[in-house]
């Protein structure tokens, strides 16, 4: 991140530059005292030029909270590209997630406020995460369903339902919550991914519950 | 709320009467604006006499939430006493739960907001809350297993996952995205209590899940 500040800015700026030395300046001044003239001066430039990329600080946050979120969706994805029992990867991708949320919490705790804060703000980023995260849910148990590991007859109720229950895990306020209690959520994740796996083994029926 | 302030103080101030006359000014005039001297003013006596029952603004915002929290753990508790399935009154205390979040949130936004608030700045008091609503769906699990309609081999365990599971149907802050997201989360709780009754009803063993 330190580096990008002392690179040339040969071929211009682009995106990962900004939001890298835009996090530099949240981890150092916080977010409150960070702005765009800060972010132009630590790469040394004009905030003429960071406005040509950015319409505001307010966008320059949304990005890096953007950026964080298809970090984990790739993180995420990986347990959908894997061959291992479909319970195996769901307990897999929600650890992974709730690892890498109490990473960035310890190691960097500026960005995680940021992160946070906009979220509580921005339920439409939330929807667009959630709909991507219940997706890679869904393939996964589709996956079971077709390896007869699983018998569920609506896999998009049933990734919903599996989606809400680990969500206390990998909200990133809870997450912090419990942090700070200085709970350990993993056994948690363990035994809530067990359950969740007996009911679709035994044969999950949810498309005739009434609304 | 309203009619505290036109009876005489005949036997003094009791704790329920500042705590209505508190709630009354914070609907008309928000928490911030609420102080002891306006509550005092409001029943007709002095703020020393207000601080004989609540140390400062902060214990009776406190005092507002931990009357709420038994509020819900009153009607929660009706399920425990009834003599239905415990899949049945699991989905009941639950349905009740959010709809009464719900109820308040629409109905009684100014006192729903300052919940919300506390909570977010006193663990503790979540922490005793939740510990409570735990034991009592413990209690229900515990009869269901004596009716042989639940197979369970830790029901503390088992208790601890139902409640992770349901907590995003209830925690305020959830109920409030919800609600502002115009969804329904009913079909979602009658769902997921669906999914946790099959898995306690084929056999859910969780003590022997490593930590």
């Amino acid at each position: 991140m330190s580096d990008d500040k002392k690179k040339p800015a040969d071929d211009g700026l682009n995106t990962t530059k900004i939001l890298d030395t835009a996090r530099a300046q949240i981890r150092r001044h916080g977010q409150a005292k960070t702005n765009i003239v800060d972010i132009a001066k630590a790469l040394g430039t004009s905030h003429t030029t960071i406005y040509r990329h950015f319409r505001s600080k307010t966008d320059v946050f949304d990005a890096i909270v953007v950026d964080a979120m298809k970090d984990e969706e790739a993180l995420a994805k990986a347990f959908v590209a894997s061959s291992a029992p479909a319970s195996e990867r769901l307990l897999g991708m929600v650890l992974a997630l709730h690892r890498r949320k109490r990473e960035r919490l310890e190691g960097d705790p500026e960005v995680y406020e940021l992160y946070r804060r906009v979220l509580e703000a921005r339920p439409e980023l939330v929807k667009n995460y959630t709909a991507a995260m219940t997706r890679l849910l869904a393939a996964i148990i589709e996956d079971g369903v077709k390896r007869r590991e699983f018998v569920v007859d609506d896999v998009d109720l049933a990734a919903g339902i599996v989606r809400d229950a680990v969500t206390v895990y990998v909200h990133p306020a809870h997450v912090e919550l419990a942090f700070k209690a200085g709970l350990d959520l993993e056994p948690s994740v363990r035994r809530m991914i067990e359950t969740l796996a007996i009911a679709m083994r035994r044969g999950l029926s949810l498309g005739n519950i009434p609304d």
